[in-house]
């Protein structure tokens, strides 16, 4: 077993003076644990985005239509989002699975789409349970396959994204439940809500959340399930599976971590896998990664989804790995260490 | 004349919530300002490392021998320094120049390595000017020709890097002297100085910034040469021959900060090029950005130098590019704006 220890001796011995550079170091020890190697690899990699529909929509809790998703899931599969640009300019092949957006399936044969819907959207958990147990399973088997997948076909790193209109409602219950922060601190404007939306948001994890937790120590994954979405278990079982076969799990923002805390929650371990990517303007996810006790690489205000925070912070990996890789070590040069 | 404004209109009629990726949309409209278009190019680029002893060495400023700056140009000639790793990651060009390294001559033939010592190191500005106003300019020459060589040979983005021990003590002093903070507050530990050496650092650089300051208004080059290094006045004629020629400057850390504080001193309106890398460790790097009217990307306590922490920001400047040139536009989707 590879030790943070060993990392760090192996990084003081280069030629530069001892932890120069700072934080860079810091994500070198966390790469190369996530892949138990001293020469972790970051090429393949892949981001898969998860599309599905909120019944919870209906409650005014997003500034968006739920016909959005749709809109953007034929953007993405036009290549013209702003996961496909930042994916492509870093070089990340990119997926994209319908596990449950409203109205007819998509009729692409696009090699980059895979038709995998459990169901019309997710129920309105302000109403009612917002999935069956056998439909969260069913999503999170649809996220492992696709993250078996990635690394049958070669990827290192991993990330997945996301595509549902009022997604943030969810992942808000979800932080509540699973972190214990008070619902209104979960709860944030998401994609562009004001303030009447952000009340009635409010008020509906509240309650949600209040149902759920008394489910949450006998049944963990009905109660999970209760106030969750599609595509929030898919992104689950997809972290849960690329952490189980060794890959490094590079978390995107609110909604990500939302699932990253089921996936811990579900597959105890899982987030030893895990780098975050960055810190969302979302006011839930702060306390997200501190349960997940990880640190953000990038606190730039990002709250769009569709894995672009993860993205942009995607080749910070590349150099921490070439940082590992690529220098000499100081006693190979002829120098000898001053510091 | 691009504006603001025109990048901030483009961006705020793309497919994703208005302003939804915080600080890359920031980045996004730098960038577009700095090539005075609304699609940056980012590839191909270059980082040249200027290379140069420092007389004030000999007044025990650095934990490390002058020696070091030789065997660490050694490396970069060979490929094995930091620099070279994460240059090599981010699909950097990297040149190398010596400009005043001590000793005999360097007889490498490699491709990215250039001769054009100025001088055996600057002098020792704790004793007497550390160049001359002719030593000044003629590394300033070569600093300009490197930017105007890069650019014809297709960079759209520059970054100048350096290596010379000890020279934290001159990028102090010329950090005191152009932007006004108190010298101790522009002194810091440098590549690993200990307690006894940082306060011999700091007294050599009040010491020489009282001797410069008084010449500031009359000779400001002249005041700057007294002070300054070989390889920080290349980088100053590099940065500012790179925002001459419409380039985007990428500025390292504290020393080549210091070298962009005699830019815009010499070559006023530089700094409209220049977009700032990274917050370095160093206590005074943060007055000198200020100074320059510019916010770092990352404030990750790098302190190595050779352009690595602006190495590891470039990808950034990738993806900031990426969404103005590869996003579609919400109308052309279907979807109305919500927010």
């Amino acid at each position: 077993l590879i030790t943070a220890a060993d990392v760090w001796a192996h990084l003081d011995a280069l030629a530069k003076p001892r932890r120069s550079l700072g934080r860079l170091e810091e994500l070198a020890v966390s790469l190369a644990l996530t892949q138990q190697r001293l020469d972790p690899v970051t090429r393949p990699r892949r981001v898969v985005l998860f599309a599905a529909d909120h019944g919870v929509a209906a409650e005014g809790v997003s500034a968006w239509p739920s016909e959005v998703t749709r809109m953007m899931v034929d953007a993405i599969i036009g290549g013209r989002a702003s996961s496909n640009a930042i994916a492509a300019a870093q070089d990340c092949d990119l997926g994209l699975v319908d596990v449950g957006v409203l109205g007819p399936e998509f009729t692409s044969d696009d090699a980059i789409f895979r038709r995998a819907r459990i169901a019309q959207g997710s129920s309105n958990l302000a109403r009612c349970p917002a999935l069956t147990l056998e439909q969260f399973n069913a999503a999170w088997a649809v996220g492992a396959e696709e993250a078996r997948r990635a690394i049958q076909e070669g990827a290192f790193v991993l990330i997945a994204g996301e595509m549902g209109i009022a997604n943030t409602t969810p992942a808000a219950c979800l932080t509540s439940l699973l972190t214990g922060v008070p619902a209104d601190q979960a709860v944030g404007r998401g994609a562009g809500s004001d303030d009447a939306v952000l009340a009635r948001k409010r008020q509906v994890i509240g309650e949600a959340v209040g149902r759920a937790l008394p489910l949450l120590h006998a049944d963990p994954a009905l109660a999970i399930a209760s106030v969750a979405g599609l595509e929030i278990a898919a992104m689950a079982g997809f972290h849960a599976e690329a952490a189980r076969a060794g890959a490094t799990v590079l978390v995107d923002g609110y909604v990500a971590t939302a699932a990253a805390l089921v996936a811990e929650r579900l597959a105890p371990g899982t987030r030893h896998a895990m780098i975050a990517g960055h810190l969302s303007a979302e006011p839930g996810h702060r306390a997200a990664l501190e349960f997940l006790e990880l640190t953000p690489l990038l606190e730039w205000g990002m709250r769009l989804g569709e894995g672009t925070g993860a993205l942009v912070a995607l080749p910070l990996l590349d150099s921490a790995a070439a940082l590992l890789t690529g220098v000499a070590r100081l006693d190979s040069i002829g120098a000898e260490r001053a510091d």
